[in-house]
């Protein structure tokens, strides 16, 4: 294929052909087509690109313009996360198909679309006036849907050529085409993986049942003793640092068009069940969670099998807020598990990274420091009108359930703010079947930014 | 192939090629393969043979002899069960090898192998007695590892054709080639499916976690309510129709050649978990159960997957003793699932069929009625004799925990009671990987057949 960057539907549908999943191992091809793909966009724009390896996938660090001009970094990830169940599917998932204004395919959404976004506007904006006076600084990773685990490294190494006046992210979300949301927090992440052994192997449940715990049994125990009977969850401590949102963001949220009841419906659940004290489209903002992602042992096919397993295991995630800490949760989540285990069975908890929460007060907001660079100041008001001037309405500011930890690394360790305007919604179902990026947004977004960037290089 | 029954192994390694997988429909091959097999063994001893089309898989069944002569029954299953998980067999599950004086390979104890000792004891005895006067029914079942679902119907279709003196049965255990056991009882089983609801479809954990109901957390709930603490099923009524052991059934377990700790470590568990009140060994016996065989829902591949899946399964099958019923213990299983399942989730417990618990008091031990038939009061002693020449000691009465629902179904429909003597053993390796009979036991087995086939065919 050979995608430019005139052709935004074109560039994403190469994109999104390379089956970039990080999680496993058997799409190494993937990998290396997505990147392949994004580094040559990137030279199309003149940038310089360096791939550097790590441990596991290799980050992409491009850089254009005199060092001396206002430093924007840009941040996006070539990966994607696996596209199982694979007959849910109405179409192949690295195959991109326009449907209804839509273009359908794993990753679309979540990031391959929005970071086509950025390079179309730069390609338009760039065309406009090629001596454009921003550094920018491209790094698109390509370990974001396994947690990022080679970034904070990366950073560590990197961080004197990474030192920008501000972060630009379009890794969030909005509710639509008619009302787009700079996001001002994300949540932290602590991952798991729990793993139950019982007898030395499987064993015939008619012949042994009685004689020993099973692991099936013990997993069940131990998931069901980390919530209460009110869905909060039961993990000591796991509330003691939980700051409460401020009353303007609270108000924000109030601005969003959608109710609880388009919500429950969109989910297609019988009942919302938020913790106490919270509705839904608060919980999933300012509450932090503790979720099984996939519990497992056992048979597995079809009918029946009479067999006590020999082993059973929990894949947990927990979603953080300000000010819980990844590694203190992961502490107390192993604690909890390990201490309700039945003896008889053998436990280990394996923590595998994660993220700390990350929140900004945009500047002008009641709790803002002041403090922001004068690039940073500048982005937030000009990104604004951008956004009404193409979409109709003022973006809203709130934070956001998901979690991208490297945000608060890159604040941690290159002292980087970040602007995030939120380019997907909850109709692409990202991280599930028949994943969608919607044109609309994609089209006006491409404006939006162009503008921006046009604007944003007027000293 | 061309097996014979004058070679044992030759005639066992053949049966064995058969895949004949009962659970799954891919198998289809397997069936009929080791149907036909089973067929052609028949017939060389000289059986007519009648293959009889069940729903699912055909239930043969053979006669030879003069009808008026007494009437032996005698039952197997050409089925097998899955040979999952395959990484962890040392050998193809369906290449029979020998190595150590056992032979390797799925259903070579359970119950290919058996069978193979019953009709080779039978091709010598007709050997040296062409006209042994016994009319033999043999009955070989295609569906016993998914809970024989077309055998009563096929039972009550046919049961004046099956009446009969006595049913000899050889799918169940002894400790080893040193001590055998005359099973007298069998636990009954229900096996249920349970399936639970959740959202539309697989949600992103960080965008939607907090404000629904994650059905992987209700599995927990739900199958951690079916236990108490101490491992004792917690379901309403659960225990009512149970009745105590009797003594001489307590002292004949005192003489099992194996201890607690011998046990112990055969499971490689690191403590045995019996209910309050009984040991090990009396507990897989004498107690009925409740495990889960697997547990699933969510993202089962490598690395994580940040998602709130849709819907998650257990499979449970509960294994009942006297006086129990498969039908009551299903409704109160169902029941108690339903009650504890939060609003949110929907869920669907569906029944898979199951049987009852079976017990016989061999004539002559307290509580025995007398009413046995004249068969059946010869065959106990002349097999308890048989045994003794051949392995050394005299078998021991004991009931086991494993289920063959039809012993309880040929009993109520066909009137049959059962002798059936255990010729696998824990060593075997039932329904997990590297399943293997015992050489000696098959050997020996074959000669104390021989001498009780001819000795029973003597008026």
């Amino acid at each position: 294929m050979t995608a430019t960057l005139d052709n935004p539907i074109q560039a994403l549908s190469e994109y999104v052909s390379y089956p970039s999943v990080s999680a496993d191992s058997s799409f190494s091809d993937g990998i290396s087509g997505a990147r392949e793909f994004a580094t040559q966009r990137l030279q199309d724009l003149g940038f310089s690109v360096e791939t550097i390896e790590t441990p596991i996938h290799p980050v992409l660090l491009g850089k254009r313009g005199d060092p001396s001009w206002p430093r924007l970094v840009i941040y996006g990830h070539y990966d994607v996360q696996p596209p199982d169940p694979l007959d849910l599917w109405s179409s192949e998932p690295f195959v991109a198909i326009e449907r209804e204004g839509r273009l359908y395919g794993r990753g679309a959404a979540d990031n391959k679309g929005p970071q086509i976004v950025h390079m179309c506007a730069l390609h338009r904006a760039l065309k406009k006036n090629p001596n454009l006076p921003l550094h920018i600084i491209y790094l698109i990773e390509g370990e974001e849907e396994i947690g990022s685990p080679s970034f904070r490294p990366f950073l560590e190494a990197r961080k004197e050529q990474l030192a920008g006046d501000m972060l630009l992210v379009s890794d969030t979300g909005s509710p639509g085409p008619d009302q787009l949301v700079v996001t001002t927090g994300l949540r932290g992440l602590t991952a798991m993986e729990v793993k139950l052994k019982g007898p030395r192997q499987d064993l015939h449940s008619g012949v042994h049942g009685g004689a020993l715990r099973n692991p099936l049994q013990a997993l069940a125990q131990v998931c069901a003793s980390l919530h209460d009977s009110s869905g909060k969850v039961a993990v000591d401590g796991f509330y003691d640092d939980v700051i409460e949102p401020q009353d303007w963001e609270r108000e924000e949220l109030s601005k969003l068009p959608i109710k609880e009841e388009d919500y429950q419906e969109f989910l297609g659940v019988k009942t919302l069940s938020p913790p106490p004290g919270y509705n839904a489209l608060e919980a999933i903002r300012f509450c932090p969670t503790l979720e099984f992602n996939g519990l497992g042992g056992g048979y597995q096919g079809e009918g029946s099998k009479t067999v006590i397993p020999s082993q059973a295991f929990a894949k947990i995630t927990c979603r953080l807020v300000p000010n819980q800490r990844s590694a203190d949760i992961a502490r107390k989540v192993k604690r909890s598990i390990e201490a309700v285990c039945p003896e008889s069975i053998q436990v280990e908890v394996e923590v595998k990274g994660g993220g700390d929460p990350y929140v900004i007060i945009p500047p002008g907001k009641p709790g803002s420091t002041g403090h922001e660079t004068k690039l940073m100041q500048r982005a937030f008001p000009i990104l604004e009108e951008c956004v009404k001037n193409q979409f109709g309405t003022k973006p809203i500011y709130l934070r956001e359930g998901g979690s991208i930890p490297i945000i608060r690394d890159l604040q941690e360790v290159a002292g980087l703010e970040a602007l995030m305007l939120g380019l997907f919604t909850n109709e692409d179902n990202l991280h599930a079947p028949d994943e969608s990026f919607n044109l609309k947004i994609m089209n006006q977004a491409i404006d939006s930014f162009e503008t921006f960037f046009l604007n944003l290089g007027k000293s």
